[in-house]
């Protein structure tokens, strides 16, 4: 059974977009420069313009919208803060984006339950901004300011994820707009519920391909007593892994623990001014009670002496660790400053954190022997890097070495029981390795897309495709 | 669209049980004892035997089996150890069930990675018995020895929920043979991943509704270098409730947080000799490093001054610790041996913690005004509560009183956005509530399982009925 989908006809399209436009007025936009922005992420990925853009403002106005989407079988894309990393947002068969990112406000802090609801494009930042006075924080943080909506559509991580888990398991509710147009709330605001099927879970990570997601409600944490942070030199990647596994394994409860490459460092300190010396490094932060924090970067020191890393260098100021982060957040920036001119294949693979070490030094291997600069960061906690490389989108050979790098860094993960991507998601970017990673799972991924969206209108040629 | 489900035919039944028993020889049982044994669970509801029991060994035997079933249009009811309490093994359209008994092998501890891969049919303490040279542990723990299959099918958790989660974040990736006998792993072993629709919480709490799971990969916590546990009486549940609130909310880590009121602790006084004070009581544990869990200890005990608690009653011995949470778990038991002749009508809800004093008290009036035994004893930590009836299945008018109870129950937590389940399970036994919690999402819910289960062979009459 294919997900065949063409582009729809001009009157189709037309004839939509006059009923959109009776329902949005001026918030509907087919300026090229709107809808080509709407298209492209920050990666080599060449996106497609949508059709038109719409800013919505509610709920009801996205339900509306995909009913007319659904009647006219025009696809429908959501869209948050644009910084996707698989090519999510691009429309190759045309179609509306649904942009989102005028629905930002929260509407709920429920401090004693420790949650919150928020419509959809609330960026991460703001809500910890609002959230400052409550004692209250949300932890995932991807390296962009993402939006909820869009942070929840792609099952997103981040660095605090070894601690806190990854918006799959923080994310408790949510309400989306199904093919049909029919609202739907996934659950209840209770913190767990063992009543009939998991919506809420198969909408986290279906990157706008089942629903669009109009509202979540997420779990929060207490902003911790304590929090200690600093970074710690090791002689080689090899060393720095075999820390970390060593830190998980004790149970020390670790907050973030990060490796940048000898390559990612330099990066970072010509970017950030950090002034680090040029050898793989682990970041590092706990959270706890003072007497917990002292106990856990106590643990944490005596492993790594013992991989022969260099003394804890703390960031003991709010500011220090505020600056350290920020240039852990913008590591891919960093990376591009170097590489003008090119464009960003970041990717990302995860596997059990017993063969990190493993995957992380042949990966290292297979980069020298291509002679590039391909920086590796990742959140080691959890088993998961990224490596960056930069192409010439112009230079087909350029592309091709690059995909060819990509197929082995996967193969690698699979064959290390892991997954293709940890946090960035399938998008069109990694529509090939699907299969070789649920095998037959992929026609049961097939079979539910089909249920739900029955027309392949929710951005389709993403995830699943024919 | 309706999931139309009828009994098939003579022939259709002797013709497949022929073809089964092909395949597993003396393991297919039609003895009346063997059925009707594999049809009926615990408590009140009137269980109707399969057609046949298969004693299976593996899952490519399992898939050869749901083969047959669906080529003669027959039910499929897996079972672990019949332990669930909303009649989810039961057989109402007749049918083969699939007693995974036997298929009880621990296949690989990763202590590297902290997890581990079983056959569906190993208990959750047979697990903790194999682990127990390895300083690992499986935290989740409902009353009964359940086998870990049927805690993934019924997204179980239980007393350590508050600190570890329930299944459904202890549920790494699983295998199960999916309704046209296709076998199906829903996840690779990394930690986290964004590859596509999360089939494993898709399968986590269906209920074999969806398919047969033959293998659980779980998630393995380190057992702590420190415990210690105790009980705290209260002058009355209102003071329980908001004391464990007030923890949640301290960000305290407790590990467990349990409360049983006056009619409860009375029960277990009885049935384990326990010498509580009969007033509404918690049990609690903490873990930790020594240090930790003193600090843990001494918070609570100050919230729990500040509630008008009696000072904490410590069991410092491991042998007492066990002895309590021993009591714990056999509550069911407890409440039983209290009304002989007549059959347990356990129930759950959970709401968010925020509401559960005024829950917990409300409920308790009920109880009250309606003159009956009905003790309450929850995992408060997560605002979830069970109340155990127990009724003679004989006398219409007492069930219909304890129908009408439950119908309350379940009005007042969906009121304070609670769920009709915490834990239990939808089954046969609260399918009526479904469509008041999810609304809309029941209709998507059915796609979900007309696409994976077309002729709706899965353990058919539960969560999703016509």
């Amino acid at each position: 059974m294919a997900i065949a989908r063409t582009k729809p006809g001009v009157n189709a399209v037309n004839s939509a977009l006059e009923a959109i436009a009776a329902l949005v007025g001026e918030r509907l936009s087919t300026a090229r420069a709107v809808r080509e922005q709407h298209g492209q992420d920050l990666t080599w990925h060449r996106g497609k313009p949508p059709d038109a853009v719409v800013f919505a403002q509610s709920a009801d106005e996205i339900s509306g919208i995909v009913k007319i989407c659904a009647e006219h079988d025009l696809p429908v894309i959501p869209y948050g803060t644009g910084t996707s990393l698989e090519g999510h947002i691009s429309a190759p068969y045309g179609g509306v984006c649904i942009d989102v990112s005028q629905m930002n406000a929260v509407l709920r802090v429920n401090a004693h339950d420790m949650d919150c609801t928020v419509q959809p494009g609330v960026t991460r930042k703001q809500l910890n901004e609002y959230l400052r006075d409550t004692g209250l924080f949300f932890p995932i943080d991807p390296g962009a300011d993402a939006s909820l909506g869009g942070m929840t559509a792609t099952r997103a991580s981040g660095t605090n994820a070894v601690r806190y888990g990854t918006m799959r398991e923080n994310v408790l509710s949510l309400n989306a707009v199904m093919a049909d147009g029919t609202l739907v709330r996934t659950a209840r605001r209770a913190r767990k519920s063992a009543a009939g099927y998991d919506l809420t879970h198969l909408l986290v990570g279906s990157e706008g391909t089942l629903g669009v997601i109009t509202e979540v409600t997420l779990r929060l944490h207490g902003i911790p007593e304590a929090v200690s942070a600093g970074v710690c030199a090791f002689g080689d990647v090899e060393a720095a892994c075999n820390a970390v596994i060593m830190t998980i394994q004790s149970g020390i409860p670790v907050a973030r623990i990060e490796l940048l490459d000898e390559v990612q460092v330099r990066c970072c300190n010509a970017y950030s001014d950090l002034g680090l010396k040029e050898t793989p490094t682990l970041f590092l932060e706990f959270h706890g009670s003072p007497a917990s924090v002292k106990e856990q970067s106590e643990s944490f020191a005596a492993i790594a002496a013992e991989f022969g890393a260099a003394p804890f260098d703390w960031a003991t100021e709010a500011e220090d660790r505020n600056r350290l982060w920020q240039a852990r957040h913008d590591v891919f920036y960093a990376v591009q400053a170097m590489m003008p001119g090119k464009k960003g294949f970041a990717t990302d693979v995860c596997v059990p954190i017993s063969r990190l070490a493993e995957c992380v030094s042949e990966t290292k291997k297979d980069i020298e022997a291509l002679g590039r600069i391909a920086p590796i960061v990742g959140h080691v906690g959890d088993g998961n890097f990224h490596v960056s490389l930069f192409a010439d989108v112009d230079d087909p050979d350029d592309l091709a070495e690059c995909k060819a790098f990509i197929d082995r860094l996967v193969a690698r993960a699979l064959a290390m029981e892991g997954t293709c991507t940890g946090e960035h998601g399938i998008g069109q970017g990694k529509t090939r390795f699907l299969e070789a990673e649920h095998g037959e799972g992929v026609r049961f991924m097939r079979l539910v897309k089909n249920a739900l969206d029955p027309k392949n209108i929710m951005n389709p040629g993403k995830i699943i495709t024919a």
